[in-house]
């Protein structure tokens, strides 16, 4: 996602509350961050927000970290947030890259991991920036404990039959497979992104929910 | 695929040149049938035959063998040899149950096995019966040579997640996938089987190719 750059978006995020600033220095250390032991799910991409507000709001006895490279759209979420009575205790929010997330991480310290429309780098070249790339594959398997799910979906045909192959070459373990997730029984209490919002009625939405 | 009973179909396919009355004797010999050792693929759920002739047609250096349970079904085939000048020699039908396939073929007989829009079974409870079930997939390991794919067709979405999810259980290499076969650049050699071609239009068809 793309949006007009917000000179303040640094200032603005680093005032909020559920803001961190220093992820690195949260390594090995989260349950400390939300003075609980309780699981921690995180979502990479978490664009607007809409998605991982809502978890949070809905599943309270987990921890949310909303992941974004770019700090002007997560500015977005901050103001849905600011319009709630209350920021959920259980929700932070940090800009870095994927690439980092070792960084901020340490082994198995991450209880399931969210890719919600990423972007599809539709070029051939581009290929190793996918967030379903091996690029990125062993580093989620370093963070996510085992037995813990990768759950990822989006309308992109090519990116989605790209993912299948990259899960399948990691040796994957498949739990759900949905190819055209506003259409099928099970899928009642799915949390919309954004996006999926927008776009879910020009076409599929594919979903897969897979353990290294 | 069901036709109205043709209580000839039996006389009419085993007068025919193509037609394999005892397919059992043929387990491990294939290559004495064709009088040669070319490469055997075989097309599980042949139907009207379209495809298995097709291919036998465009591919002489390839043995193809379409098998089909249904002997009514299979006759429309034969009716389709019959309109040709001759009959493909690197052609064979023969009609059996694909429980039966181990009796049929030796070990590492085969080098491709299609499935082309199997009968999707969509009641739980005869989840066995699909062909891409684990009841099938590991007799189709057994005949299989290794490193040689089985590629799976479907319209049915429900049939084509429930595959991927067997496949990926039974630990087989995902070579190619593709969600939208008819609307996708690399497949112009697509070969169409009857149903296929009806249906195409009405929505996505869906491909596997998967090694063992």
């Amino acid at each position: 996602m793309r949006l007009r750059n917000n000179p303040q978006a640094d200032d603005i995020l680093g005032r909020h509350e559920s803001y961190i600033q220093n992820p690195k220095e949260c390594r090995g250390k989260w349950f400390h961050i939300f003075k609980n032991e309780n699981p921690i799910y995180i979502e990479i991409g978490m664009g607007k927000g809409d998605f991982i507000i809502n978890n949070a709001l809905k599943y309270p006895h987990i921890n949310f970290i909303g992941i974004e490279k770019y700090p002007t759209v997560q500015v977005k979420a901050i103001r849905k947030i600011d319009k709630m009575d209350t920021c959920p205790k259980n929700l932070r929010l940090m800009s870095i890259d994927a690439l980092e997330l070792l960084d901020v991480f340490d082994e198995n310290e991450i209880d399931g991991l969210y890719l919600n429309f990423s972007d599809p780098w539709p070029k051939e070249r581009h290929a190793k920036r996918r967030l379903t790339s091996q690029t990125f594959l062993p580093i989620y398997r370093t963070i996510l404990k085992d037995d813990c799910s990768l759950v990822f979906k989006t309308d992109n045909r090519n990116l989605f039959e790209f993912s299948i192959m990259t899960f399948n070459q990691e040796k994957m373990k498949f739990h759900d497979i949905c190819l055209d997730l506003h259409h099928s029984l099970g899928y009642e209490d799915n949390i919309m992104t954004e996006y999926e919002r927008k776009f879910s009625p020009h076409g599929p939405i594919y979903l897969i929910e897979c353990q290294f």
